[in-house]
């Protein structure tokens, strides 16, 4: 029997055990495995209190743990930090990570508020040779990808229409309490940030630049129960926007999380002088593709012949899930550390999508100009 | 054998032979055979040349034919005017029979102008005794007249958001040649127009009075070949719209007229409190439902338990037709003329339409209250 | 003005006014205005007790009325006999109609036994001028009749397996009273004979014709209530079999009356060595079509470039109807009669289709050949 | 910060690193950060030639290579075998790593013949303490074992029929060359040893035990072409069946690897006396149901409401993927190790699935009692 001799690879730093938390470490631990290259050295999983850090470092296959994020930035064995914190934690983890010397991949939206975003951009500006990446997976579907492969190439002739939503549930039911999340100093934007920024994402990879937004906010749910009696919901549940693009295509742009019974809405359609596409994440392995002269829609299903979807599995139609996206924007991160091309939405990026997304916030039915 | 004895009935004229005009004759034809009641006379066809309406009033059973409309209006025979012409051609014809003392069954859009449509809806305010009726045929599928049923029996609670399309690309092909049609002057609004106006007529059903829209609008192919050289499309392709309810919902609107590989693509959902519906006219016998604490949505095929369906087919699930909405709005207007409750929507309703285009169609991205 | 002089016209009888015979008379009502020609004199209506048929009569626009349907068989005036009655009187009607020279237009099945449809074909082979029509609708749907198109066009290469079932959920409800439907001697065979009848006539239309069937029934709720205590369902609520196809090619053939939530779930697949065709009547204006090299499964919606649909609306995608399937046969056996090519399936053919279901009713598990 | 001592953990041999050795690695690396655990020993991977095997090893986190599938098994380190080789090779390497005291986690089918699977299920009733379990990972889906909890809860009442098929097209091409996976020596069977055993699983998951099949089978290209001129396929390119339950339920049962369009293509439908349970795999994330008295069938997606879909996700609706059923599969069977239920398909009941698909590939048309 042989013994593979482990590569130099990379060492990592992940804050955070929730939903994203554990989608990061799943990425970290099976990206070699699916693409190749080096197996990142799982160093440190950070979170509080610090019991908590230990036993997901065990589930999650981490060296250390710590409750100590400084600490864990710090770490000379770390190389890239994977920061899935409350928005409010992003702006200073990302800059400690950046002026300690480390790449960063940070989950959407960037920050709190339009201002630190812009800081950060500017700092990593300041670094160059340190790789940003925020965390708009859906932009790694295969399917996802596909589409703007299309588009690029022209199936659909010139994109002249967009028509965006991305909806979900999770604040639909009025019971639900009360949340810091919900005011703006501690949770920043409402749905925007937190649908809307993903919306914007995949719009501006379609589309193209955004030169003004026209939108309208509400709030459905202006109370919300709290043990100190109800209170003041402050964030958006949901927007509406029309939008201009560089290109001189117009679209529409919707985002709700108190849509009741949508779970991952996020679907759209380009309209194109040659045909259509659309697509929608609840069914994120079918693309529909109709091309002037078809006789319809064509239900495109996920499989080997789209970007990426052969290193997951060589059959066609067997399903891609949620996750999955991660090791694909894992593998991208890396290859970019490695000197590959930059895979964005890195902070300078992700800054356009935040402008967006504070636009509308803040337009009141006003284009506002970008 | 006994023989029934014919009732007194309804005299009537049609004007127009094309697409709605013999979906008018159709439906004239089936009325009484489908809900009962009196027979409609079918007393004159009327269509320009002279040939072609003799040659229909043999195919569509009318008793005569001719190519003056003017006389058929005022025939005495007749009692009201089923009109199915180009739109310029709306505002004379249908004041003349007002003025006749017809009742008035007008294919939309009312008028090519605001101001055609507004001294129409002022002459049949002036003949309160005429019924008059335009022809939105899509409010009367047993689908979409359950979807206003459920909305207003609160089993989605209260509607917050709307957001809908109505998209078909009979104009995608940049080969189309130019015609009047795409004229201010002779064709009045685009996809506005020919489209918007059904998706408005749907949208005030479903969330009641518009109060402000805020609209941009684009004209994909802005040349089209004549036989003379290239002349330019001066009406809408498409257009995009917010929109502020009075009840203090918000809205998406969209319209196009070049959106490849959409046939009937009446497209909307409504977002309440408590749950949400979908539409789509392209699959026109599903309706899609979601209600807090299901699963999900819904297929909710259509129905004798939906109105009007069983007068059609008393076994579920077996398609309703799109002819078969025209009965239903024949059978509307004539239990309207016999006393019954106003179907609409009548020409003042359908100002309230016209001023919603109209406002969407000159917006140009600011506001405007209606 | 001018007056359109009547053609010489078909003068009919129709039996019948539940369902079927509501959908009959207004096919006989709008076929002409659909599709040209002489409009068909609606003679007699017939029903049980009198005063049903007379108010029908009135509704329907027919001219007489009686409940005695040998004396609206025999009339001079009749040239052509709507049969939609019950099972057990269509070979008394039918045969009775032939021997008076009358054309036969019939509902399915053909009768209670096979037996009565062997003679029933017989006296229609003897009297070779006469038309006879079986009311297998679903044939003339223009989704229906383009696969069958793209099928003989090799479309989808040579046809190599059939997949197919027709499942309803009407007798599903355990609670629903016995009757004599359920029994042998009046109701004849039970969801074979009501809706494997129509899944035969598509099998055959598509794939040619069956040479062997084996089969299994099954009856889910065998006592039903009656006012006197439970009674036994001797006829089959559903069932399954295989299918050997003169080409060579195989099938898998289903019915059910009891499928919950099933309403007219008429569905198909047909694999071809070049692509795959597929179609649910439930959305019966969407035919599938994948053909090799393609990304998958085209939706092609119904339009005028399927065959007849032009007739009833020159849109695309706007939906045919159930009830519009009618009113096509009714042209086809107006066709027919004038000398046109026979439109099937005739009492000959109808035959093959009773044989085919006869067989699976009997097999019991064992092949049977045909 | 603290370091986590890693838990006792099974070694692992994974024997075979194409698709389904693959998915088992990526399984064993993830199942403990997935769902807690001690994580398993990747020790040494094995495949031809050496070198492939070494590569791999790197990839996947193997600790060692070899070619020598005997060193494997035999290997001290080594408590739990994968095997993921050409079936002819499954009973060899399953019953040396029985032998040597291993837990073996074998892909589907169990073997070439019906003997070989007998006398593997026999050697694995006599090692009881060691855990068999086959590679029907479409049992672990959260959408299928949902179904099954909502049969076993009664949520569609009693089933009384089974729908199924499992088609896709990988060998639809005409133009793919013979192989020896088309013979019965090498290849054993066809699409029903492929594809017909999965669909088996998940009928006898649903409906219990099969105690009659009657089936046919077809191989629609007979011949393929190979370096020195056509040679026959031997296996059957698709099967239909008719299936009787020890439940008395009835059901219908088809499988083919030439559907053109069909990707994965493994489709059912339980009807039960109260509703109906419907599933696709090529849209894994939604689960149809339909119960009495509801409006119509309700799209469930899939989410952490359905078994194990939490562990990877807390957010409904955003995609479960093929790879993951894999790592449910894993989680069974380390917990069956520490023995917990057991969880399988093991030997025993795999054997049970291929006494069916082998009577189907007998039967001829006559009925096979199991």
């Amino acid at each position: 029997m042989t013994r593979p001799m482990p590569e130099n690879s990379l060492g990592v730093a992940l804050i955070g055990t929730g939903f994203m938390g554990k989608c990061h470490a799943m990425a970290w631990r099976t990206v070699a495995a699916t693409f190749g290259g080096a197996h990142p050295r799982l160093e440190i999983l950070c979170d509080t209190p610090e019991s908590r850090a230990h036993a997901y470092a065990g589930q999650f296959g981490f060296a250390r743990a710590t409750a100590d994020w400084h600490a864990a930035i710090a770490d000379d064995a770390v190389d890239v930090v994977s920061i899935t914190t409350p928005n409010g934690l992003h702006r200073p983890m990302a800059e400690a990570a950046l002026r300690a010397g480390k790449h960063v991949w940070l989950e959407k939206p960037m920050a709190l508020t339009l201002a630190d975003a812009e800081a950060m951009a500017q700092l990593a500006a300041q670094n160059p040779d340190r790789v940003t990446i925020l965390g708009y997976n859906y932009l790694r579907s295969p399917a996802f990808q596909a589409a703007v492969g299309l588009i690029r190439s022209g199936a659909i002739g010139t994109p002249h229409a967009f028509r965006g939503v991305y909806d979900e549930d999770y604040s639909a039911d009025p019971t639900l309490p009360w949340s810091w999340r919900m005011t703006h100093k501690e949770g920043g934007l409402g749905a925007l940030g937190d649908l809307g920024c993903h919306l914007v994402s995949q719009m501006v990879a379609l589309m193209g630049d955004v030169t003004q937004v026209t939108a309208m906010t509400q709030i459905s749910i202006p109370m919300r129960p709290a043990p100190d009696g109800d209170k003041p919901v402050e964030n958006e549940d949901s927007a509406l926007a029309l939008v201009r693009f560089a290109s001189g295509a117009q679209g529409s742009f919707a985002t709700s999380r108190v849509a009741r019974g949508r779970k991952c809405r996020l679907q759209w359609e380009v309209h194109g002088s040659g045909g259509t596409i659309t697509f929608d994440q609840e069914n994120m392995n079918a693309l529909w593709l109709h091309r002037a002269g078809e006789a319809g829609f064509t239900r495109h299903l996920t499989g080997p012949d789209q970007p990426d979807y052969a290193a997951f599995c060589p059959a066609p139609g067997h399903n891609f899930g949620f996750n999955e996206q991660k090791v694909i924007e894992a593998r991208d991160l890396i290859s970019a550390i490695a000197g590959g091309p930059s895979c964005g939405p890195d902070f300078a990026a992700g800054l356009k999508i935040e402008r967006v997304i504070h636009a509308m916030a803040t337009s009141n039915g006003r284009p506002v100009e970008l």
